[in-house]
């Protein structure tokens, strides 16, 4: 793993622990080259890496910030680290009901942009946190780029999967997030009535080299559905 | 304005026209130093922001790639540049229904980081876009950074009147959102009934310093409420 990556994982460890606050100030750059034996630009593309991920803040001639995330319980979907690293903390679960190849329907080749011969994995899930149902999640993922699922990484969890098994690099994610009503059978699944309200996101997930892979609907328990998003710094234009 | 941001705002009208598709490479380096009589340094500043703010994506060794946002009227939350950027292209309206100086409530003072004393402007608007009611909104200004407010400013756009007028410099923003009820009053401003579904978004604004000046909650008509959320870029840690 590149030294600045080791740098950021660290000092997120620290803002996310009881050890820093919202305002805190990080140490001068000088401070933090010594503290983990590393060059000043690399110092320097670690805070800038923070700043983009939002664990920081910048104040020009005053130095850096922290920039915590405040509410327990929230999805962050403004990070790209799969649902277990944004409900740190809580017993996730995933039950797995529906698994199979097949062709994509016109909303599938839209968000995917593929032609209709394409393969694709379905994948069907009932996620659970802390035992409770928390959201059915319908996902498409491209069988060229991901060749192989089975019950068992299904169940535990796919994101993992693709980034230590399969090697793939996701690069970026777009989020579409409205209000819906519950169907009957989501309804069953979450124990709850047709037409009770529930968020509806659609997330497509692109590799590096800007090709989407994964296009996911997931309807939350409306109980359950909270969301935190962090804004792009504004720069004036 | 710095010329890194000149840049960048007229790449952003250049993405945004029907000028470029999802996945088209930008021209060089070296070309766009040519095109905008810069400095390379300033064209890395440039791209670096387009990224940051998801309009491009960087591929390694290949170059620079549009990040097209792709469905319209949806509310690009990860934005700051105020809503009437976010759905540009669309008429919109703001009805004042309250503003007045309070004592913050105990859920305004956690969100804002002040005490009972401080000075506080309420503001309550109906919003509305193409003529269709929208959404109900109500804000909490620090009256230390916004020290006047008035109907002229809060029927067209307290955004422009902060910066153009006030020369405010907004820095980041923290957005939670969750499914909710509408309750009787805020049902009858939408035209619908108590009971139904809505969109709660709960946004905090800092400045530049990192100062909280602003908290604000809206409920969305749920048939209006639509999101887009960009994900940062991953970068593996």
């Amino acid at each position: 793993m590149a030294k600045y990556k080791e740098i950021v994982r660290k000092m997120i460890q620290n803002i996310e622990s009881s050890e820093m606050n919202q305002g805190d100030k990080l140490p001068s750059i000088e401070t933090l080259m010594k503290q983990f034996d590393a060059g000043k630009n690399t110092i320097l593309k670690a805070l800038a890496e923070l700043e983009k991920q939002a664990y920081i803040y910048q104040v020009h001639g005053s130095g850096n910030f922290v920039r915590k995330h405040k509410r327990k319980g929230y999805i962050n979907i403004t990070e790209v680290n799969g649902l277990r690293s944004s409900l740190r903390g809580f017993e996730l679960d995933s039950k797995m009901l529906d698994l199979k190849v097949i062709k994509p329907t016109p909303e599938v080749m839209a968000n995917l942009n593929v032609d209709e011969d394409e393969d694709i994995y379905y994948v069907k899930r009932l996620r659970l946190i802390e035992g409770r149902k928390f959201s059915v999640e319908e996902s498409y993922y491209l069988k060229s780029v991901v060749p192989y699922l089975n019950k068992d990484i299904v169940e535990a969890s796919i994101f993992a999967y693709l980034i230590d098994d399969l090697k793939i690099e996701p690069g970026f994610t777009d989020h579409f997030l409205r209000v819906s009503q519950l169907n009957k059978e989501n309804a069953d699944l979450l124990n709850l009535e047709p037409g009770d309200p529930t968020v509806l996101l659609e997330s497509i997930f692109f590799l590096k080299n800007g090709q989407p892979f994964d296009y996911s609907k997931v309807i939350y328990h409306h109980e359950e559905s909270q969301f935190f998003v962090q804004g792009h710094s504004y720069i004036g234009l």
